[in-house]
């Protein structure tokens, strides 16, 4: 259960209206690195924990934050929306400045959410699942985790760069604080685990099930060699089970696949068309 | 520019067809961490990289090579397909193992695709470009390939432990050994990188601009104090410019929010509805 | 089966030509609340209709009506786009005016669909049928509808109060009108239906089977006690059948779950990451 | 801000697996009308609120507890998928129960949440914002609130209906009795707000700019006169302010469209194919 | 304005419900080429079309029929689903037939619509605008429109051929059959166009403005000549304006790029990793 | 497989940049036509091609060419976003160049990508595989592709016609140039099938099946009569098997349907409300 306490975590107060920075700052609230996606992601990853009680318990602490950064930036983007213009061409055509804005904020600020945050990104892209991640793997799982929040800190420095307003990087300070605290999180619940198992995910399936001759060679399979001189390409692996290998020549195990003609009910092509029938799927 | 070599990679032959498993195995060509994933985002992340020409060697590398995953993956499924039986519910009642057949294939591989693989994942969801990550920063992008590798594996092994064909856990054990080789690979990349640089992405934004009161702070928002254990609560933490603090009760550093009554021109609600105007914005 | 007539059932001229306007019209014609989605949504719902002939043939003939919408928005959003500039930074930078409508147009309006309307909102997202809500209760639907036409008339209006052209204005006032009659007609055939059986959907369920102790609590789960004071709180409830009370800390009916661990094909975490084997599912 | 406690609101335990039933009770966690519909839903409509504290405040409750809904669902899922079985054509012929159950299953489930619960629905589409409204005028959005809980307890019974599991019976029974509430809730509030205002969303726009003449018409459009014999083609209109009537021939106001030839700079069609330039756009 | 008369164009009565082909039939309705797709196409060609009268008369003639068939599917959906079973494991579980159309069918058929169509294809992914063509040149949408009813007429030929039900086949064999018809008659649209311009679109580009000497190569950019052997590999271009040469090696005509660094501004990766600053950009 | 070269196959270097091009720029590389479409179109034909080697030899060469229009517009995107501004409001302000380009450049391209190419079209939507096509029918997948670069090569044109960049002038009249020759290619691919077999996809499936009554006639569905005049209303069909024949009154071959009630689980409507219970589906 939830329960929900009025204040905000950090103030969320700009200076002054501007519906154009609201747009941009969509971003970080329903775009693909956004709150909504690090709140859902965290919760259903402890809503589907199997795992012992300490990672589930992480995983709840920092959904239920992340969902207070959910409203921070709500409240921030309607302040900002605070008395936007409307209007069309003769609008625009009044004040260069006026026409700036009109020309590029969203206009679902003003015709959908009625000077409101909407959960959509800087474009206006509505937030999907297809974001989040939450396979079981807990060392998969953090691994998403930590990419989440490199992500989003990056966009979150972005947008401090490309605003000049007092309050607003006031609020992204503290973001991007946080964004710090969450990268540090993530990097020690990995260190954790892998501490106990193979770095390789999963750290269960029997290494001599995989094509292992294969396992720690890096395939050349562009011009140039300048990838050679990376350490992927050369040492002991970093799961220190191999030998890193550069392959200048990639090999081509397989043979040319030939596909069997469909049967008739398919109406793929006429047989005239088609090759000869192929004796196929012979091992 | 991209030339095309006949041979696959490797083979991609299942011992009989079954349109069942067919529809499983599109998850790890069109699903969110299928090959068209990987492909695209590593194509994505060498064309837009501004690094050293190492880097963006291994990218188009990488990128080349899963290409050659999702032919595997489409021969392989179109095999699968071979052959297919179609029907409705009459054709379903004759034959238990048909009916279950019918029942759990994919639709569209009769319908849509005439027998052929899909750009879709196991339950039909077409490939969308949602999936992929391309920032422009290096270690936030080897962090999402790491995560993209660690998924994909986990998700092939998922597929081999649900498989008794011979022929489909022969390519599988190659894709499994690849992965190994690419989450390696990342791990690698991601080691270089981190040597040269502080670990909290972007560490080029100087940590004076964030709150860093709250840098290293791990809030309790949740019931029980079982993450109070983890590495993350205590210790020096890991970027090694601060010490982890748990704190039992997280606190709210911002007001309870009142926002603006909206504009006449929103047509929101009545004032009789609203509360009353409060002078506000003020810093 | 359907008969075109070639009058328009409103006229649609603007006054003059403004691509800007263009693509906020849009909202109306693709975006959420827009004409396609009415339009659908009325006609599959009466196509599905399993109920007497005369809320079916009001389905038939409100989903008509929305079909004229369609085409009166599309000619207009067409004849706003007349001479649309077309142009980059270079031409933007001649004339800020040109600069602004280039700014602010949908720039698939002139690479698209050359001049012509799009099945999209304002900024750009397709028409997709994940807006539209066909259940085959009626009840649940007509509510459906009145909403519809409720958040379409307020965006009519938004999009009246943003515009200058008296061309523009006239049809909006047309469809706004239009409105006004379809959330009247909605309201009463509501209150024909709701006449007939209990207000709650569905009526047929029948109530001894849901856990009747709970059916007219209101649960504060936020900090502050205002919502208390609403209708909802207190007294008899809408549909006649119980009291409203209002439940100052809302219990918690469950335990804290406990999940089982997962099997091991699944690959989920290492037995000494995971916590001990629960015995659960016992009831 | 938000807290998190570990007891579920209501029990969420089956009285034994069920991958197959799994499946269809994503619909009601993350479906259109899903729990983490109403939630998002809710909590936007709240934070986006610049009405009175008693609006918000039952914003903020009813979001609380739905989250705490999404919980209840994950959980019963992820319990529901315990043990599923795994497998291709060769495991479902041996057994036509265990054939039904991977035919019938979310393969997802097994390969790609690993036992756990998804942001999707009954057949695998992920959760999406297009979902969600939350416009600013609280009348319009409280009628999509209605519509929600209508939508929302008519899923919830027919999956009632659909199972033989007295743990999920159980489940579903408060989930049923809640929306009972939260239907009676949205009613009162609805109640409320129309006791103020005129009931046509927006009650602020002046109706003499509108098209008054046509504000209370209704157009038949389709063969047939049976929707004559409603409440909505005749009598006092549902506002108060007209007399409802039925135009049996609906008229068109608007002439034939003939639109301009399109700029060259379009390419649109040759002229020799176009018919000739018209002059238009004059009022 | 459109009118709708109450007779089906085609009969759609299935001699016997089945839920099973019901989901494999929405298709045809709601897929990429259903006729929600055809319809939608043909209007938004028409309404958008600045041609002359007898094309944009054309598409609305179609446009209407295409609505007729949304109709007559929705309204076959709807019988098919008459009495479908509702169940979980243990009703599966008595009966293979049962369990086999039970883990085959749509969910959504029972949870959501309520034995209704959908506007969704055959694994319920919900229609999308993405889905449409409509350029404003006749010629391109043409050849959109005859490739539209290519893959739906194969669609339902692929449909004919899964069922065994009478009332199916005879209504597939109407659509067939118009589809027999549309063909040909974009065909012959398509060739009365052609015959007024150059085959390539868009026909007023001046040719001298395209890299002309790589208008009419062939690239062999794969292992294998095989497509040497092609008529376009060979002898006049279909347009009469060129010679098709093969061209064995295909050259490359640019550098390889080398991006500039990114601003500071953007974080993207420490100078440390990047390469030397490059001139560039200069012509 | 697939072997990358590092020369760009044009060049790809604008005279200047130009973020608000880069973003109209966008609707090639990812939009429903853009070479993300055609590269994996193509190439999932071949991969799925049950056909001769000279069409999937074809389908391969194209297929690589395309990917390497991918990495060209990729090149020619990040290169337009060189150093493009960021900011707000106030930024926009001091310069109404500035200004419009802030308005008029795509967000994403500052925050999310750090001045490189998304895989998105014009607006910001993502490419998705909604957008390609691959039946295992030749005839009618080439028909696909033929309008596929009829499509794009008339959004090509339309950006050519919207930029004054010498740079970018001359990469497209490249692209141009191949969407020349590859128009013709498809074309010649046609002609080659459509010499053996009918013209009506699918060509395999007996015609005495279809309702041939219906298969070559006209419906007028709209007002006035000038579709009449078309090829399409007159004369020899042009698949050689039947004459146009123009219908003025399109019959109904249907009935009014009338769908049976719901079962009582699916809870739909009162009976009162109903009609009452009509014996059907008896053929």
């Amino acid at each position: 259960m939830f329960y929900h306490m009025k204040e905000l975590q950090y103030e969320a107060k700009p200076s002054r209206p501007d519906p154009f920075f609201a747009k941009q700052l969509q971003e970080i609230l329903g775009g693909q690195f956004g709150e909504i996606s690090v709140a859902l992601q965290y919760l259903f990853q402890g809503w589907n924990s199997r795992a012992n009680a300490k990672y589930r318990d992480l995983l709840m602490d920092v959904g239920a934050e992340e969902l207070a950064h959910i409203e921070m930036l709500a409240t921030m983007i309607a302040r900002l929306l605070d008395d936007a213009p409307v209007g069309d061409k003769e609008v625009a055509a009044q004040d260069p400045v006026v026409g700036a804005i009109l020309g590029g904020m969203n206009p679902q600020h003003a015709i959908v959410s009625g000077l409101g945050a909407m959960p959509a990104d800087s474009v206006g892209n509505r937030w999907t699942a297809d974001y989040i991640i939450a396979s079981g793997n807990l060392l998969a799982d953090f691994r998403a985790n930590l990419n989440a929040e490199s992500q989003g800190r990056l966009q979150a420095v972005r947008l401090y760069e490309s605003t000049t307003d007092p309050g607003v990087k006031d609020m992204l300070s503290f973001l991007i604080a946080r964004d710090t605290m969450h990268q540090n999180m993530w990097l020690a619940a990995i260190a954790e685990i892998e501490a106990q198992e193979n770095i390789v995910v999963p750290s269960t399936f029997p290494r001599k099930l995989e094509k292992q001759q294969v396992s720690y060679d890096f395939y050349n399979l562009s011009q140039g060699e300048e990838s050679s001189t990376g350490r992927w390409a050369q040492g002991r692996s970093m799961d220190g089970l191999g030998e890193f290998k550069y392959v200048s020549r990639a090999p081509a195990y397989g043979n040319s696949p030939v596909l069997n003609p469909a049967p008739e009910y398919v109406h793929d092509t006429l047989p005239s068309i088609r090759g000869p029938h192929i004796e196929m799927n012979k091992h």
